[in-house]
C-alpha cells in the first residue's frame, strides 16, 4: 500500500494512493498515518477496506509528510563506502547514529528553506525505514517484524553547521524543512528487497546522485537490530539509512551547494519522487 | 507554580503542587502539562484557578515526567569549564549540541535501567529549560519570552556507547530511562536568577557533584538564542544545559560507574529533588 497524508500543513488527513492512481481519504478508518495505524492491525484494517468506496481527494492537494507524529528521526552516517570516501572519512567499524530534529520534517514537495547564514546547504537522497512496532534489543532475524514500510528521505544538511561549528552533526541537520519525507509510506510487502533499490537526486536537471541501496554498508535488518541496542523504537520512528555518493560537498574540484531558486528532484525505486525548490529564509 | 504530572506510566494527569504542599488535579483546566498549556495563556489560566477547590491527589501517587509529549530533548555538551577539563576536552568556542531520544524520558523517581552490555553508565545533574512558545532566530534579549520554566534533568550517559562506539554522542544518551525529568516544571517567575542555582548529585549518599549554574559557560538566554539559529523550538521542547564537574567518568584515579542497586539523589535549587535506583536490564 502507498499511504500518505494530504492537506494543509498541520492539518493533513490520512490517505492512500489506490491501484488506479487515485488518492482516497482514509479518515473514516484511521485517525492518522501514525502510531497505532502503522502496526500490523492498523495496516490490516486499511488493506481490507473497499478503497473504491472511500472519498476521492483532489490530486492537486498538497502532500504532507507521509508519517505523522514522528517521535525520533534517526539517521545513519557514512553508510555507503563511496560517500564516506567523498566526505574524506573512513567507513565506520559499526553504524554511526545521529538525530535530525523532528521539527525539520516537511512534505516531499514543500519548499526547502536555506537557513540564515548558510552557505553550505546540501542534499542527501536516502531510504527511510518507518517503524511499525515497538523494538528493544531486537535480533536481526526478527528486525523486519518491527518495520511498517519505507519512504524517500532528503536528509538536507548544512555542512558548515554540521562540521565546522563545534559539533555534533545534529546542528547541521535540523533546520526547518531539512527533512522532506514521502510522498508515500510504502508498506514493506511491496518492496521485495530493500537492499536492491535504485536511487537518484538531481538539481536543476543535473544528476548528482545515482546509486543503489545495494551498496549500503549496514543493511536495513542490521540497522533496526543495531539501533534497538541503544534506544527503544516506537511506531512512527524513522531510521534514515544514509546516502550514496554525489552530495554537493563531494563535488570535485570544488564543492557545490544549493542556491535559492534551484530545484531538487529525487527518488528511491518504488517509493515515489520528491521535488523541492530551495528558497531563501524569509 | 510547580507543575507536575502524576499517575501510572503513559497515563499521567496534569497536576500542581500548591503552597501548602498538596498535589491538586489540573485535569479540569488543561489536558496535560504539554504543548499549549505551557504558553502564556495556558499558564495564566492555571495561575488564576482557585487551587483549593481542585481535587487532592494522594501524595504517594507516582510522579511522572513533568512535561508530556516532548518533541525535542536537546542537550548542551561541555558547558561547565571544570566538567570539560575532567572529561579531557576543551571548552568549545560555541555551544556543542546533541540530542537525547525522547523515548529516554521517565519520571524523576523511576528506576534507571542499566542497558544491556553497559559497563559505563554515568550520571549528570543538569538544569533543564522548558520551552513555552515557538522560537526561530530569537535574539538573546527576547529569549526568555520563549521559556516556560525549569526542571531538574539527570542526563544519564553510557560513556562507552557515547565515546567508544563510532559516534555520535546520541548513541550513549538515549537508552530507556536515561532521561528523568522533574519532579516539577517550575515556572520562570519563581526562579529569580537561573544562573545562580546550587546543584548536586549523590550516589549511595556520597556527594559526587556539588556545583552551581553560576559556572555555566553559556547561559540560558544565550542557549535559547543559539539553538534557535539551527532549529525551531516548540512548546514542550527541553534544553538541558550541561553538567558541572563530578561525573563518574571524571573520578580519579579511576572512573566510577553505576552498579545495579545503587541509589542516586540529585537536585537543582528551587526545582525539587529526584531519587532513582539503578537496576539491571530486565
Amino acid at each position: 500500500m502507498k499511504l500518505m497524508r494530504v492537506g494543509a500543513k498541520g492539518a493533513e488527513k490520512p490517505a492512500i494512493l489506490d491501484a488506479g492512481g487515485v488518492i482516497r481519504d482514509l479518515s473514516s478508518l484511521v485517525p492518522d498515518i501514525a502510531g497505532e495505524a502503522l502496526g500490523a492491525k492498523g495496516l490490516e484494517k486499511i488493506s481490507r477496506a473497499n478503497l473504491g468506496a472511500l472519498p476521492e481527494i483532489d490530486p492537486a492537494t498538497r502532500i504532507g509528510p507521509c508519517v505523522g507524529n514522528v517521535g525520533k528521526f534517526i539517521c545513519i552516517g557514512l553508510n555507503y563506502a563511496d560517500h564516506a570516501a567523498e566526505s574524506g572519512m573512513d567507513v565506520p567499524p559499526e553504524p554511526v547514529l545521529f538525530m535530525k530534529a523532528t521539527s525539520a520534517i516537511c512534505g516531499p514537495n514543500d519548499d526547502v528553506i536555506i537557513p540564515r547564514n548558510s552557505i553550505k546547504t546540501d542534499w542527501e537522497v536516502e531510504l527511510g525505514v518507518v517503524i511499525g512496532k515497538e523494538a528493544r534489543y531486537v535480533e536481526e532475524a526478527h528486525a523486519m517484524e518491527h518495520v511498517a514500510g519505507y519512504c524517500v528521505v532528503n536528509d538536507l544538511s548544512e555542512r558548515a553547521f554540521q562540521i565546522e561549528r563545534a559539533g555534533q552533526w545534529v546542528k547541521g541537520k535540523s533546520a526547518d524543512t531539512f527533512g522532506p519525507i514521502g510522498p508515500w509510506l510504502v508498506t514493506k510487502d511491496e518492496i521485495a528487497d530493500p537492499q536492491n533499490l535504485k536511487m537518484w537526486l538531481e538539481v536543476d536537471g543535473k544528476r548528482y546522485q545515482d546509486g543503489s541501496t545495494a551498496t549500503m554498508v549496514y543493511g536495513v535488518k542490521h540497522l533496526v537490530h543495531y539501533v534497538s541496542q541503544f534506544m527503544s523504537l516506537q511506531p512512527g520512528d524513522i531510521i534514515s539509512t544514509g546516502t550514496p555518493p554525489g552530495v554537493g560537498m563531494g563535488v570535485k574540484p570544488e564543492a557545490v551547494y544549493l542556491r535559492a531558486g534551484q530545484k531538487m528532484k529525487l527518488s528511491v525505486e518504488g517509493l515515489g519522487t520528491q521535488s523541492q525548490t530551495a528558497i531563501a529564509c524569509p
